[in-house]
């Protein structure tokens, strides 16, 4: 229950397990396309270039950046936690200019500051931006964003590693131009692969650059050869033929379970953490408006030693959850119920935990008040 | 028994599907130390900087090249197949020169013409080429490429994708700087790894850089913070969690046969194919002296339509060879005898399917003169 790689079902480590067969066999190949439309699905895209790139979430941003700037490029790019400063790497490392538009981390990105820096730098070619910061458990207003940007030509990357699949995710309707994720948050695949989808007006502008793309393994237009529509496969560099049977499996179990119940699900089990922990005496470090159902951010109490309980819960309960980062570090827990993690079980565990760890620390908690809630919660929701 | 990825054991598979941990979990911290102690003994090597890309050997590569080259570098590489042309790729998007020094595809690269391109290009800073050649199944002579590169003090960027397991390969002895490898081909883990060397001249190298690596992703400095020595390891990516219990598998199988033992069963099996495959009445089309025993370039027989015969090996056997590629698509076959797949039943299937297949498109074949040759060869150097 920390902020990632989540649980992986056993029905997926199953798929992860089948005999390896080859990258251009024709049955792998009927897997990628199996693959390709059920990423359609999770994306709620059309985008003809969707696919998992062969490598973590990281080199999925990479993947945006490279194909979608050139030396001598200006991008904005909005950071209000750890993802947005990797981003401004890829800008600087691409020999382009990022512009820069800050925020707490903590608090969502700022449309009225990134309207700003837009009218201020129309030369900006990019807008970029994360949906859902993992480092602090933050939503920002994806549909809002991508509208300003859209506004001033500006193509939208937009890093959605720890939404996909766990809040509503609308690439089309937004007019998101090259998003990338990751598969071991909201999937609950193994990590290792990160799902990309890049709009019409992004492969357009990847098909006009006059400047190679720096990377040859994150190259597009390669990469289209052995992902694209057409019948014939070109060999660019050998699948993670293991990893793509358990990312099927895990995309076939999102379209079983249906989009939209996966989101309430996280949605729902988010509530009772929420009514437990409050009933704890804790309470949550994000505005109500912009927390993430996933990935929770709690303040710790005064005076509770934040790495005592959290050792406490890894060897008592088996428990992870994750520590604070940056100016957050030490002042707040992040707390994942993320894809096959996000279920009653879990919540219930973590607030028991959570509860017996506290008293152990010498914080004062009033016993069986966040099971209590929590359980409560779920008897006044239930179908 | 094509090109690779080869056959995953049911122990790799079994370590493939145990339940993912975090990446900075305590233990799987110590499985990423276990997992660099054994890829130095596979790669016999003592360099520090050892360690599992995540993401394959196309990312490896392209590791190797960021990391040592800056703009304006100039680099050598020799081509004598497919992956030669795809390190020309990697020197140019790095923004360096890339002084090309062409071989023959089936013919090892020619030490001469190395040796006069370094003495004509003394700013060259790096010699890189194939030690095995995985389109043609050529092997070339490492130690005298890396002892010339070391007379004109240029570092060795060296792909070993199909060497590693599979043939002697000495990292040290030889004086390699950079050297990539794959999981799939002879250490027969699933596709997706790349294991990396990298010795003290090179980082060296790295550190001494003014102009930061383009790839964020593979940048060795930052990647160092993870897998590095030190105790405290810094978030850089989610590691492929699963994908590494299977790598650790691997490694420790191959520590357990011995290395030499592996190439000695490499060997053998080899030449027992090569005992059938001539006693059938074919010929190999690489001078022995640079064959490798993993991937065997087989001259199709005159009048004998490839794809018919690879078509049919599929389809009644189950057992896929690979394509010639270039100049010799449709006048070889690459049959593959890699790690795990490496044994006496595959080469004995592999003869029976291509005598069966041979004939049936009316291609006259003794019959039983394979199996009778590649079992004499057996017993006569059985122990």
């Amino acid at each position: 229950m920390g902020p990632g790689p989540s649980d992986v079902s056993p029905r997926v480590l199953a798929a992860l397990a089948r005999p390896t067969i080859g990258h251009l066999d024709p049955l792998f190949v009927s897997l990628m396309d199996d693959i390709k439309l059920l990423l359609q699905y999770a994306f709620q895209t059309k985008n003809e270039l969707t696919l998992p790139v062969s490598a973590p979430g990281s080199a999925g941003m990479e993947a945006c950046f490279v194909n979608l700037l050139s030396p001598g490029d200006t991008a904005i790019v909005c950071q209000n936690g750890v993802f947005g400063g990797r981003m401004r790497e890829n800008v600087e490392r691409c020999g382009a200019t990022a512009i820069m538009v800050e925020d707490e981390w903590g608090s969502p990105v700022d449309p009225e500051k990134v309207q700003k820096a837009l009218r201020d730098h129309p030369q900006a070619s990019v807008l970029a931006f994360v949906h859902a910061e993992t480092s602090t458990g933050t939503r920002s207003d994806a549909a809002t964003l991508c509208k300003l940007a859209k506004e001033h030509d500006a193509l939208v990357i937009m890093d959605t590693v720890t939404s996909l699949g766990g809040i509503e995710l609308k690439v089309d309707e937004w007019g998101a131009d090259a998003v990338y994720s990751g598969s071991q948050k909201c999937l609950s695949c193994v990590p290792g692969i990160s799902p990309v989808t890049f709009s019409p007006k992004a492969v357009e502008r990847i098909q006009a650059r006059t400047h190679k793309v720096q990377s040859w393994f994150l190259d597009m237009q390669l990469v289209m050869g052995y992902w694209g529509g057409s019948s014939k496969r070109a060999y660019h560099h050998t699948a993670p033929v293991n990893a793509m049977y358990a990312l099927h499996e895990t995309l076939v179990m999102l379209e079983e379970e249906g989009l939209e119940n996966a989101i309430a699900r996280h949605h729902r089990n988010h509530l009772a953490l929420v009514a437990g922990l409050e009933a704890m005496g804790l309470s949550m470090a994000v505005d109500e408006a912009w927390r993430l159902p996933q990935l929770n951010l709690v303040c710790i109490p005064e005076g509770v030693d934040d790495a005592a309980v959290r050792t406490r819960l890894l060897r008592d309960f088996d428990l992870e959850i994750g520590a604070g980062l940056g100016a957050l570090a030490g002042k707040t827990w992040r707390i994942g119920l993320m894809g096959h993690a996000s279920r009653e079980r879990n919540v219930i565990l973590c607030l028991n935990a959570l509860e017996t760890a506290l008293h152990a620390e010498g914080h004062n908690v009033e016993s069986g008040a966040a099971l209590r809630a929590a359980e409560d919660f779920y008897k006044s929701t239930s179908n």
